[in-house]
Parts: structure tokens; sequence; C-alpha cells
């Protein structure tokens, strides 16, 4: 049986540093390579990308959106992407924001999260808009199987603040907002499987964290570095009061090291100038 | 150049009835065909009952977790159980949730709402937990496409809730929930767009309808009718406030329809005891 999540991400990330970069074969970083917008440019692409930081990098994170938009054979490329992924050692974090309700939820679960799924991951994103508790079908399968999830909390997109910032009224004297309400029953969470499997996302260009993280002990996915706006030294100030959260902040970049290939030196410079960074 | 949606949705529920018919290829209820758990059994499952119901149904709902859990093979099916419901002259609402933020969600966008993807259905169903105008590239390619989407609100499951009746603080002296909100939003967009493209989920199992549907005209798929506890008359009820909302209200049942096949006959039997309610 697989090692739990937390202690293969503690591991792989004390080998290589806490970077993880996106894999999204957008149109336009596929055509920045010279490769066409077709099946073939996203193979190339996205394998590609792995195949020059394989040793490397500690985690991956595939965007699901750009191989569905190729229909099946998008995901036949997206499972030869996170087969090469495992085979390099690294953890992949597949980008699916899914979330829904019972035996559906517990579909999705199998999908990306089940011992011998084509598209199994090690961890995926999921979207609470449902209620944390209706993706209890994830968490439950992500226990048993060694592998994680993502929850999505604070994005730094403008649009999701009167989501993620509501106050959430379940009774308290404090009602808390949306996201801290999140955070905190994804840390019991993780308090009643005995083991971080279940992480947090939050952007990396916040300008500031905005909910609680009290009583959460997991991994942040922050996503968001490089051309997105976000840079490593806000990254750190961001977290400046949360010392313990961000010794489990995974900074994600995605397009600003794709757009140093596709040569895989240039790559290896991009990812390596992040990881100097002294935090790492 | 296809209709807008909303013209379409009212000439086959006009011709058919509001009945829209899950396409939920559930292991048990795969299984209770008489089905083995594999890709065959999902396709003779998924396309025997769209064939059995192809002249008598307005709308088919495919879940898409169902094909996912079987991967890139999976979604070859279901883009079979597309191309059937297209040529039954139904309409095809994908019930994926995506949701996401700019270049991603124009990738899920292209994916299931663009002309000639593989997985292109009449209408998908999105979640908000990003912000509304996080979707816009998915309404503006339904838009110009001829295409929907139906936006989560207020789902039925209790963990749901605290999310979609927070809240939310956007500068209004009576601060709406975060289903009010989106409701209006949605409203919005269909203002903008000039046609009721734009529609929104709400649970059929809920008590009341608890957001407020004001400046909001558009169609309205009602998930749960059958084996999640839904009756055809409580969900009459549910709208009787609501009579303009009522006539735009799409009831959804998947497996108590299942349940009667695989035999054609029993499974139009079990649409038809449906349709004969009163209000259609």
């Amino acid at each position: 049986m697989r090692d739990p999540f937390a202690n293969r991400l503690d591991a792989v990330t004390a080998a290589r540093g806490r970077l993880c970069v996106g894999v999204d074969p957008h149109p336009a970083s596929v055509a920045a390579w010279g490769l066409p917008d077709d099946i073939g440019g996203l193979e190339k692409f996205s394998r590609g990308l792995v195949a020059a930081l394989a040793d490397d990098v500690a985690c991956f994170k595939p965007q699901s959106a750009f191989f569905e938009a190729f229909g099946p054979a998008g995901l036949t490329v997206l499972a030869a992407v996170l087969a090469d992924i495992a085979e390099a050692g690294a953890i992949s974090i597949l980008d699916v924001k899914r979330g829904d309700i019972g035996s559906t939820m517990d579909a999705y679960a199998r999908a990306y999260l089940g011992d011998g799924a084509a598209l199994a991951a090690d961890a995926i994103t999921l979207s609470p808009f449902q209620g944390f508790n209706s993706l209890s079908p994830a968490v439950d399968l992500a226990r048993s199987t060694g592998r994680g999830v993502f929850v999505l909390v604070r994005t730094s997109n403008p649009e999701g603040e009167a989501v993620q910032l509501a106050t959430a009224h379940i009774g308290q004297a404090q009602p808390p907002s949306v996201g801290s309400l999140i955070a905190s029953q994804a840390g019991e969470a993780n308090q009643v499987a005995g083991t971080s499997l279940v992480g947090l996302v939050i952007g990396a260009t916040l300008d500031v964290i905005d909910i609680s993280l009290q009583g959460f002990d997991g991994w942040i996915l922050a996503p968001g570095i490089g051309a997105q706006g976000g840079t490593m030294n806000h990254l750190k100030e961001l977290f400046d009061g949360h010392p313990t959260a961000w010794r489990r902040v995974l900074p994600t970049a995605a397009r600003s090291v794709a757009e140093a290939g596709p040569e895989a030196e240039s790559l290896k410079k991009a990812v390596h100038s992040l990881l100097q960074w002294p935090v790492f």
C-alpha cells in the first residue's frame, strides 16, 4: 500500500523544494513552443515540460481543462502525463476543481483518486460550493488509497470574494466567513483522518490572508506565481503572520516556467531560479 | 447557425413537456439492468436509456462523473450519448459542474460549448464558487454558439446551506445571500445577452425557495425527482409563490426512471406517468 499522501509530499519536498509547476497547455503557450494547436501539440508540450523537469520539481499540477478541451483524446494524453509524473518520482496534483454530492461525488473520487483508475493522480483540487462535507466521498477514498485533496478556499480573482468572504450562518456567536469555515472543516477532517490529506487552495496574488487558518495544519497550494502577477517575495510576506502554515505552502508557477521552454536547459534554469529563493 | 438555446428549449418542451431525464450510469443502476460494471455496461445502459426515450423526452442530463470514472474510454461513450441525444431532437444538459477563472474557464467552455468539440452539449452545469463573473467565458461562448449554462444556486443537500445561504457583502444596505446574488447576476447576464441562456440549478427536494428569484427569467433545472425523495407535487408547491419561474422549471428524474428499465416499454411508461402530471 502507498504511504499516506502527506508523508510522500513531506519526503519529496524535503528533497526537491516546495515548488509546484503547473502543466497548462494553453494554446498560446503551446504555440510559443512552435507546436500546433492539436492533440500532437498538446502531448509534446505537456510531456516535454514534465520530462525536462522530472528530476528537479517536487510537484506538477496539470490543468485538466486544457486536456478536456480535446475531448477523450485529450484525456488519453492527460493519463500519459500523470504516468510521466509518477515515473519521475514527483507528486501529481490534478487541477479538476470537482464538486458534487453523494454517488456523483463518489464517482468523481473513483475517477481521480481510485487505485487503477486511468486518470488517478496523487491529489486533486475540489470546489466546495455544495459544502465541505459534500466532498467526503473524495476525502474518504483519498485516505484509503494514500492520496490527497486540495479544497478551494480563497482564490485571487476579485469575483471570488462575494462567495468566499460571505458570512456563514452556522449558529456561532461570531459567524465565520465561508472561506474560514471551509479551512476549519478541512483541519477537522485531517484530525479525524490522523494525517494531513486535505489541503487548501489559496491564491498567491491575494493582498492579505483574509480568512482564518486556525486549526488547519495541512498543505496549501498557492497558484499564481509568475504570469498571474504573484512573486515569491509577495507570497512569503502574505504568510508572514502564519509561520506554521508557510512551511507547507506549495508556490505554484505555470506559464512563467513554460515560457522559458521548449529547451530543457532553459526550463531547468527557470525552475532553479525559483528554487534558489531563500525559503526552500 | 444554431437557434438560441432558450428558443430551442421553448420549442422542444412545448412539444414534449418539461421533463428532464438524468442519464446516471451509477454502478447499482447498471447492475439492475443485468449489465456488467465495465465500459460495455456503461455504453449499453446510457445509450439504451436514451434510445428508449428518444421520442418522448425534451431533455436528457448525462452526469459526467459516471463517465469520467471510466477514464478516456468513458468520455468516448459520453460523446456517443451526446450525439444520440442530438439525433433524437432532444436537448442535452451535460452535468459537469465546472468552474474556474480566465483561460482555464475558457478551456472548459471550449470543451463543452464549442462548435465541433467532441463533448459539446446543448448546455452544461456550472459551479460559481469563484464568483458568477468568473464563469463569463462560458456564458460568452454559449451565447455565440447558441448553447446554454445552468449555474448552481441552491442544492438540496444540507451541507450546501452554509455556502449558498451565507450573506454576501457587496455593499448593499440589505446584503443578499450568495444564492440570491448569483440568481440576480444570472438574470442580469440574460438581460445583457438578450436571451435566456443562463439557467439556475435548484434542488427539487428543498423545503422552500429560500433565495430571491427577482429579476431572473431563465430556465430552472430541478434535479431530485424520484430516488432522491422529490415528488412532482412537492415541486409544484415549492414554486407556488413563483408562478412565472414555474413555467420554466425542468423537473429532473434519473434513477427512478432508469429503474423501470431495461425494457423500453417500461421506461416509456415511467416517463409518461411523470409527463401526465397536470402542469405539463
